[in-house]
This record gives structure tokens, C-alpha cells and sequence, in this order.
């Protein structure tokens, strides 16, 4: 393949297929050292959708079975950018075929599927085809230059983590029953949804895993009107007809690092007047960092082994160019947003698969954070009982 | 007792001691309406040390012997600001002998003690006698005008609670093991310092009542310095010599309310950056209010009925004369500090015995909190499983 | 005088009247350092009011005759919380009479007044007597600690200063024509009432002059109801009749410092939403502080010699023993109010009597910061031209 | 040109010529309903470099000489991207030639050439041709949706402006005399580069011109090593040789707005510890409205006609579908960053040729912002004495 452009094929065409296609746009044209990458198509069910997203997002051709995509011997990617259910098939095929694989978040909705998934990847690394989970929190610059500050001791001993992922989209009892609120689709709701994402941040910057947790899950809204008309991202129209909400509306639990840290979680859409507000905090013998989403270029670092009288937490623009991926863009203060973690996580995987060296994280630190929820899945089905991770 | 001075004698002089007296010396000069009190008497043990304290804090006399205090027929009112350990017999003897007694928080040390405690206080009740336990944070404007908000329906239907209180005064491993880490003394560590204050202001502000917890606690470090010398305040050195930490250093919970809502605890001495980070959070349909302590004059609010477009949290300083208490004071945007919390809890208190109807929190609410945090002890020594408040 | 209690006479009895009161009622029991006052005496010329406030606010004697107070061998200090107007005549009486003076803000409404204190007090001073003007930021920890800051070099050289004193209170047009806006009583609007306090805090906390200005100055509101009933602090309602204002509603300038920093300075009664919004920033070439009155306990500091990657604006909660003031008061975290700088203040002029040597700001010091007002409003008058301060 | 894309060439390809390539490349994909473009060629003197500008951001030709371009029939839309000086004689030429042409922002370094962009923007404009001058921070959406509620009348009457443009990249003496700092080529230093951007910004939003203003203007370093090499942005290294600084390091002044408000305005390169802090505060009788660049997803707004102990400053996320421009990109919550701002430019001056009815701001209004700066350097070179904007 050398000299020639990876060919990329896209499975799913929402809220994510828009976003990852931003990514595989403009990932050249601000990081020229990764390989070069072609959009060469665009897979989907509905085909006059799947035609207008291609046109839109910019890419080459259609294909409304994926089985056939996979079949192509001129895919050299596949993004799985569909929702979870459909994961764990399409992913092992398309890594039995040898494409590589780069698969949103949730890695599956259950734990055997992403078994099966971890196996399909450990098989096809064997073979030098890689994978990765996509969890872009992680390619926030804030949330890696947090964990570079943990690499270097700079929060000495951890203690505590608190973590939360609060949105207020379906507080409104009126809001349709969309796929994210069916079970048998999404898998799970809040926990699963963006209680996923604190998880694996959490374990990313502190550089521990949880353990075991105890938990509670909610269903605030137990009937929602069937789903009338989706309007793109997270906006819907009912229709009078009601149905069951099978997942849970919010999730809250406590758990242990294996570094010894206490962490207090929370995972809802039930807050009022938070959008996005993923807050994660992580507090050391040393210091302590705090990170919120909705100010996403800007980490709180207080250094506790500054004198008394001068520490405090400070307000780091994260738009330097030494901090991760930053250099690519543009001078310092003048700040990125939610869809360059996508930029950012393309560029990793691409690097992966020029070096060899596959980016994290794996389908297997995918599976441990399904592992975790299972946990608090199970904790909270039996009173709260602290439950290992598996 | 008409036109006449209610003279207070407070037992204790230490930190509390010391915010105490500065609320009785300013209570009339800013609350005309409260009736006439005279700092009568101080009562502590050393008797250097409580001359000292009797001359800086403008008491008239002192007294080594609480008992004798309680015998005194020109005493009215028992500030009771001692240790925990040694609340149920001062309060009970108080009370039973005719006094109003206000008595710092946690109520006890043991929950029979506690329960002892409200016994006394309802036999005094039925002759006039008034108690109170001293949760001071409920009389902070900001939060008595949360409540006020909670109570007009201005969030709605409660859905979440977020709390935690956090502090570092103990992360340094050498510092040394004070009263405050001995379990005999204090009862307990965060939990029962720090976490009672969440406890008491969540439920306050909501209205609501926790029911059941999972919890979970921790100690550190378990080894200290025993003390050398305390400098006041939350200062000490240590010596050579170690011993156990006998108490929590830090404790987490998930709680259900009565009134459906779920709700995040955490409670620690090991966050590092945190001096006095008292928050609550309490997310509901129509809106949410936040409250730190460190910004005390500041009641955060979401008004989720504005239309989204211009919703948003709101900064409302809470130093306007309509607002709780502050009308005492000083202009808007003049803001007040921790103490003045006391002389609003000291005015109250003596507003209650004006009229006759006694001013909350009461003893049974201070038992209320208790049985909270003993659920949580509980929970956290049997595998974090739910346990219901009694 | 040895061994002996100070004797306090407060002229005056309004806002100011009250917030000394409490500093001297306070002092000694926060600052036993400080030589003991006895709160001897209260003058004013409504004495139906006077008595009230003498009760109210903890005096023990009433006189409606300044010049009698003054005239009394047993007044040690005199405490002037009249109006502008009346500052010269009082101050340079009691300093005739040997008594210490601490005057109110701004030192005089004329220039020519004002020199005639500096002349009074430093013939006083020749004789021992002290004297002190009542610029109470200065006594904000924050504020006092920024200036440490600043002296360590930790600035570098100083480039900018930025300043604002934003109020709100009469931007209703409806709101009566108070003494604050009437030119004869009050000197000026928002420029000598407010303004006067940025152009203090920020000389002071560079230790640097004014050297020239250029300023405009604005009556938004020319016509407003006299004045029916004065409701305490800033709060008034009016009548039908309508009056001139006579002072400005707000002023902005230019200045240039003689350390080489240029500022820019904002002083108005007509930001909407800024209650006490007193706001300072000073950026050198190793670092910027800033400081904004309603989050007075904090400083933010960002040190322009640390790393870029690391460095920021960083929060620092100034409630530690060691800055200014604060051990005297309570633990980190535990914040103070608006009131603690005068109590600050006071306890400065306390020891300085005790030392010997006058704590500052001197009436020299009013004088500066009342040419450098002078400066603005004659710059203002000569289409802003750069107008030096004499 | 019905179903045609329109063609566009670029002049530049320096900072604004890398963020103009990514909203020329990603206008289409999230504003699908502008006019299609093709990105034809960029244009610059360097050849070597201009190839790999072109290959790194995605222009299919290059060209050395902006005459041939301008030349071309097959090009339709002229984006001017380079220093200030060649604005004119680019600009006009190629609007003589018919195509449409967006410049950035400063419109022209001296008064002369912006008149005759004026002229030459009229002659072109009478044939159907469209001219656009870049101030992209009008496209933030948060300004945009403030200029929105001035409209509405929520501010009521506007009494004051208070804007500052705050950058530290020059702090350092050793920084390198880079054309930025050059009089011939940059025309002014602060006060043109980033205090256009205020003026523009506060005229904007108020829908109010500045009629007179008083200033002062600052070269802190007078002295600076030659460029030895510029390492993109606004980095660069120095040499041994020193050369003379002859723009300003900062610039202040006080403004008349003709609705009668007054405003504070500084802009300088010395603030450090602020990168790109670009903030503007508008207040008026009804509420205040504030925003600051770094957290340019937000607007702070102060509803005054809101009850007392209800208002405050609340952080609008303007992150709603229904704000302006963010339909087109994310859910709620879900930041934009810096170069959003010229995807909104790029499609806003695409529906202006598309409707017929340019978009602003036209080279006219890019002429008064010059004119402001062109009084604000006269004022301070006449004693900052108020000068008229012509």
C-alpha cells in the first residue's frame, strides 16, 4: 500500500457518521505526517438518506450492505459508526477480511458480543490488522496533557476521583421514545451512553482500573410517546401513542481504583441545564486536576507543593503548541471544539497503522469498560452490593 | 423574664467557641428585633486558658465545672460547643434543669446518645424549653433562599442531588493525630464532621428525607504523629511517637430520597486544593441550583422554564435586603462571611424562644442526620449493600 | 495612656456609622494585639436617631455637638463617618485637640480642604497625634497581599493596570436624588465615590503614582425625584418633584503610572448586574494579578515564569494564617466579609498609635488620590486632554 | 453560474490562509443549502512553499502572481488572505475585474487605500459584485446572538461599552521583530490588529458608531532582534541584530457612542497570562450582556427586569440549534471552536452572492472601524485631546 491512500469505508451515517467524516476530511490537511486517506464510501440502510449524507459529508460512493463493503478487496478502513447493537458483526467480519477497524463507543451492547470482538481483534493484530475503540474524550488536548501530568507524578498518591456526565435532553417527559431509550438497541442508557465515557477517562488519566463498584440506576420516566420524527442529533418529535423507556434514565455509583483511589460517579440526563457536562476530577497527594467538557480546552491544576499561600487551582488554556495535538491547529487562545477529538482520534488510529503499533484504546480496554457497567448493572440489581469487575 | 437580658453560658472554647461568642456579642447590634442577650459566662476545663478565652472572646465570668453552670438560676441559655462525646450529657442536664439549649452538630457521638437527646428535649419542650442542634449552614442566605426557591416549586419534581464537602487539611501523613482523628472523641471523621453538614443541607433544601444509602468509607493513612501541640483552628504539630487513626478520612455515598430524587455524597479530608469545598447540587424538572461554600454569597440557578435559547445558569448574589438575613446588613454586593452564619443561627434561635415556637434544626432532626450517616457506616461495613434509614 | 482603654468618638451614624461600629466593637477580640478601645461615644445631630443607633450599635454615650465631643479631655480618638463636606472642618479640630483622627473616604470634596487636613495633620503628627484616611480595600487580605506580591517583584516590570467599580444602584431613573448626588454634599458621583477607591487600590498595590490622566465624565440621568425617605445603606424612595443631579453617574480615564504602566479606569453607577463589582488587575512582565471585591477572598495570579504549559490564572483562596490578617480570624476555606476590612483597618490604626508610627494611608495619601480625581474631571472639562496630577 | 460552483482563488496562505482553506473546504459539507464552491488555486510569492500550501490545505492549482489570478475568467471569488498593505491593490483590482472579493480585516493600513476600497467595492457592487471584510469574530455565535438581544431591545437604553483584546506574545524583549511589529507592513500594532476587532465587535453589537474618542498609545519595547526565522502563527525566533519597533504594544482609550453610551477600550500584547482574550461588556438600563473570547460558547447575560434577588449573571450556552449558525453543526453542549467563526464568514458572504444582497461587513463599515483607529492614533499623538471619528 505504500505511497497510496488508505481507502475508508463508513458504516452509519447520524450524528456520528457526520462527525467522523469531518474527521476523515480534515485529518491531512492538519496533520500531513499521518498516511494519506481517501473517503471512498459511505454504507446505510436508506438509501435516498445514504445518498444525500454522502453528497453532504463528502464522500465517493454508496453501498447500502455492508456485507459488500466488506467484500471489497479496495477498503483498506472500516468505521463502525453505527449504533451498538449492530457492532459486534460488523466489526469481526470486517476484521476477518482484514480491513482495520476503528468502532464507536459502546464497543457492544453485551459483554459476550464484546468477547467475540476482542477475540476478532486479537486475531486479526496477529495478522498486523488493527483496531480501535473510539472514545474521544480521550483525544480532548485538556484530558491527555491530564494524564501526562499523572505519568509524571505530578498528583503523587491518588485518593479520590469524581467523575459525572450530565445532560438534561430527555427531562422533558414529552420526549419521544428514541433508540437510545430502547434497550435492545442501545444496550443501556445513561450508563451506558455517557457513563461510558467517564469510565474510560477516568482509568485513562489516572493510568488504574476500577475494581468494583456499587451502584443505582434510575427510570425517572417509565412511559415516553413512540418515537414520530428524529430531527437529527439528539432532537425528536412524538407521536400519541406511548411506550416503555427500558433503559435507565440516570446511573449513580461509587467504586474503587486498584491504585488504592476512591471514585464517586454519576451518569444522567436528568440535570437541568447541563448540555454536555462531562466533569472529571481526580485529586492526589500533590494536586489535584479538574477537567469539564463545556470548557474543554482549559484544565484546573492545583499544585499542592506550591506554598500554602500561593496554591490554587489554575485556569491552563490548553492552546499551546507543546500540549497534545494542539501544534496542528492555531495559536495559543484560540480554542478548538468537540469535533477535533474526532480529528484527533483518526490521526492516532492512522499513526497506528503506519508505525504498526496499534492506538489505544483496544477493544479490549473497550470490553473492561462493558465490564465495569456490567458491574454496576449487577450491583444495582442486587442492592447496591459492591461488585468486582471482571 | 420580661425586659430583661437572657443570659447565655457557653460551655467550650475552642474553634466553636470561638464563633460562637462573636454571634452572641453581634446578634443585637444587627438583629434589633432578637431579644437582649448577656455573654454571662464561659465554661472549659483549663482554667489559664479559659480566662484568656474569657477575656478575648468579652465573657464576664468563667466556670471549670459545667455543672455548676447548669445549677445557676441566672443562667437562661446552654451553648453547648464541646466535643461530641460529652453533647448528650451537658444538653440532657441543661435541659432537664430549665435552660434553652443550642448545641453544635453532630448532635452525638452514638446514636443512643442521640436518641437521649431527643427524649430531653421533647420532655423540655412540654415546659417551654427550647433546643436546637447548630447546623450553621442552613443559615447562610444562599442556602435559606435555595430552600425558599425549592419551596415555591421553582425546581419541580426533584430528580438529583449532588453533594460533597471536601477538604485537605490532613493529606500531609505527618500531620498529627488530633481529637478530631480519634474515634472516642469525635465519633467519626469526615463522615460525621463534614458529611453531617451535606446531610443536614441537602435534606433541608429539598425537604426531603434520605431513606436508604450505599456507602462506602476509607482511612488513608492509618498511622499519625500523636499531637504535640494544637495551634487552634484546624492547625497542629506533631511528636515522634505514632498512632492509629481511628476514624474515616474519607466517606462516599449514593442515596435515595423520599421524594424520589437520587443523590451523590462525598466527604473528605485527602482533596487536595479544596480548603472548605462545601457544594450541593440539587437538579430538578424545571431547574437546578448549585451552591459552593467558598462563594458563599452566590446561589447559582438554572431556570429550565426560559426558553433554551437563553436559559442558563445564573449567578444570583444572594446580598440583596429581600434575600434571608441579609437585610442586617450591608448593601447588595457586600458580601458576608462564614461567621455571620452563626449569628443568624443564634438569631433564630432566640427568635424561637420569643415566640415560643423553637427554631429548627432540632434534636430530632440532629438525630435524623445521625441515623443517615450510621446507615451509611452501616452500608459500607456490609459490602456497600443498601440500608435503610431508620 | 498606659494600660488604659482608647476612648472612641464616632462622628456619625449611617452606613459608615455602622460597619465602624462593628470594627470597633471587634477588635480587640480578634486582634488582642492591638491596644483596648472603649466605644465611648456617639454624635450626630438627629438625636432621636442618635440614641437609637448609640443602643443599636454598642455606644455608650451621645452627643449631638461635634464640637463638644472634641472638646472633651477623655475622647482619645475621633472617628469622622460624616459626609465630604464636614470631613475638613472635624478632622483638623480633633487633631488640633490631640485626639487621633481616622477620616472617611474621600479625605475632603475640595482640594483646598484637603490641603488643609494634610497641614493639620502633620502639625498634629509633630506632636504624636495620628492620623489615618479610610480607604478600606487596602485591608482586603487579598488586596494586601496582591501589594506583598508586587513588592516580592513577582510582577517583573508593570505594564497595565485595569480598573473598574461597577454599581448598579441608581440606574432606575425613578431613584430620588440621595445626598450621594448632590455636588455640594458629596464632592462628586461615582468618580470621588467609587473611583476614588480604584485609583487608591491600584497606587497602592503597584507602588506606583498617577502621573496624568484623560477622562470623560456622564450624567446619564439629569433629572430625578428629591428625595422622600432615605431607607438605610443605599436604598431611598422619592416624590413627585423632580431635581438637578449635580454630580456625574459615571467617569472612565486613561492614566498613565510613574513606573511606565498605562490604565485604563471605569467608575459608574449604571452596570447592570454589578452590585459592589471593584475590580483590579495589574499584568507586569512575569505575571498578571487580579481582583475583583465580590470574590474577595480570592486572588488570581497567574505567574508568567512558569512553563507555558503549566502555567494560568490561578485562584488562590487567601484565607491561609499566613496572608494578611487572616490568622486572626478563622481556618482555609472559611471566608470573610466586607466588614473584616474595616475591623483590618482599624486594628492598622490601633498599632500604629501603639507603635508610634501611623499606619497609612495618610491624608497626604487622600490628598494624592484626590488630585488625581481633580485631574480627571479637569481633563474632562478640556475635551479630554491628558492633564497632569499636581 | 445556475448549478455551477462557484471558483475560488486565494491570495495568502500564511495563518488566515490556513483558516480560510478550512471554511472554504468545509462551508459545503455543514451549510449544504450555500452555494456549492471549488477550491481552485491559492496564490503567493514563494513557490516552494505555496506547492505545499496547497497540497496541505487542498487547493488544486498554484499561481506567483496575484495578477495572472485576478486575470483568470475561471475564477468568481477572490479571498484576499494577505498583509495588510496589498489589500488595495488587490482587492480593487480584482473587483474591476468582477470578482467577488472577501478581504480581511485590517481593511487597508492608511485611510487612503480603504477610501479607494470604498469606492471600488461601490463601482463593483452597481454590476452585481460583491465585496465582504473578514471581522470573524461577528460570527461567533454567542455575538451574533447578542447583537440579536440589543435588537430586541432586552438591554434597554445602552449606557456603557467596555471591550479589551488581551494577547502576551510579545512579552518577552527577546521575541523577534516580526513584520506584525513593522509599521510599513502592518500599518499599527495592537490597536489596528486586535483593537480592530473591538471596535468592530462593540459597533456590531450595539448597532451604535463611535462619534469621538480619547487615547493613549504604548511601545514598551522599542528595541527587538531582527526575524530570523518564523516558525508559523504567531511564533517566531530572533537574531543578534536589534531593529525598532515602530507600531505600538498597546492601545487605550474612552469612546462616544452615538447613542449616547461611553466605552473603555484596550488592546495590547502585554496582558500576560492572556492569549487571545478578546472580551466585550455591554450595559444598559435593562441588562448587561458579556462575552469573552475563551469561552466563546458562552454569553453571560444580566436580565434586569428580572425581580432583585432573582437576577444575575447567567452563562447562556449558545450551543441551541436555534442560535445562531449552530444549527448546522452539533447538539446542545457540544463546543465550537476559533475556526468556526470563518465557516460562518465564508457562508455567510456565499448567501449574499447567492440572494444578491451582500453580506456584511462591507468595505465601507471596514472603512469606519479604520477611521476610529485613525482618531484614536491621533488623539494620542495631540495629547489624547477627544478627536472625532470622521
Amino acid at each position: 500500500m505504500m505511497g497510496e491512500k488508505l481507502r475508508v469505508a463508513m458504516i452509519g451515517y447520524g450524528f456520528m457518521g457526520k462527525v467522523h467524516s469531518n474527521a476523515w476530511r480534515g485529518v491531512n490537511r492538519f496533520f500531513p505526517q499521518a498516511p494519506e486517506v481517501e473517503m471512498a464510501l459511505i454504507c446505510g440502510r436508506n438509501e435516498a438518506a445514504l445518498k444525500d449524507a454522502a453528497a453532504t459529508f463528502g464522500w465517493k460512493e454508496t453501498e447500502t450492505d455492508w456485507r459488500k463493503v466488506i467484500a471489497r478487496s479496495d477498503i483498506d478502513i472500516i468505521d463502525v459508526s453505527t449504533s451498538g447493537e449492530t457492532h459486534a458483526e460488523i466489526s469481526n467480519a470486517a476484521l476477518a477480511a482484514g480491513k482495520h477497524v476503528i468502532c464507536e463507543k459502546p464497543l457492544a451492547n453485551t459483554s459476550e458480543e464484546a468477547q467475540s470482538m476482542v477475540k476478532a481483534a486479537a486475531d486479526a493484530a496477529a495478522k498486523g490488522v488493527q483496531s480501535m475503540v473510539a472514545f474521544n474524550y480521550r483525544r480532548v488536548p485538556a484530558v491527555a496533557f491530564a494524564k501526562q501530568l499523572v505519568e509524571q507524578g505530578r498528583l503523587g498518591t491518588i485518593y479520590h476521583v469524581r467523575a459525572e456526565y450530565l445532560q438534561d435532553w430527555i427531562v422533558d417527559p414529552e420526549f419521544p421514545l428514541v433508540w437510545r431509550l430502547e434497550k435492545d438497541k442501545a444496550g443501556s442508557g445513561a450508563l451506558g451512553d455517557i457513563g461510558s465515557h467517564i469510565v474510560d477517562a477516568t482509568q485513562f488519566i489516572t493510568g488504574s482500573h476500577i475494581t468494583s463498584v456499587s451502584g443505582q440506576m434510575k427510570t425517572f420516566i417509565k412511559k415516553r410517546p413512540l418515537l414520530a420524527a428524529l430531527d437529527g442529533g439528539l432532537r425528536a418529535s412524538g407521536s400519541e401513542k406511548m411506550g416503555d423507556v427500558t433503559v435507565d434514565d440516570a446511573a449513580v455509583f461509587t467504586a474503587n481504583f486498584d491504585n488504592g483511589a476512591i471514585g464517586v460517579f454519576e451518569a444522567t440526563r436528568f440535570a437541568t441545564g447541563h448540555k454536555n457536562g462531562m466533569s472529571v476530577e481526580i485529586s492526589g497527594s500533590k494536586g489535584t486536576l479538574s477537567f469539564t467538557f463545556e470548557s474543554m480546552n482549559e484544565l484546573m491544576f492545583h499544585d499542592h507543593t506550591l506554598p500554602a499561600t500561593e496554591a490554587g487551582f489554575r485556569r491552563i488554556s490548553v492552546t499551546q503548541a507543546e500540549h497534545p495535538y494542539v501544534a496542528a491547529w492555531w495559536p495559543p487562545g484560540h480554542i478548538l471544539g468537540y469535533e477535533h477529538t474526532f480529528t484527533h482520534e483518526v490521526y492516532d488510529f492512522l499513526m497506528g497503522i503506519k508505525s504498526g503499533k496499534a492506538a489505544l484504546p483496544s477493544f479490549a480496554d473497550g470490553l473492561n469498560v462493558q465490564n465495569v457497567l456490567k458491574a454496576v448493572e449487577a450491583s444495582s440489581n442486587n442492592e447496591s452490593k459492591l461488585t468486582k469487575v471482571n
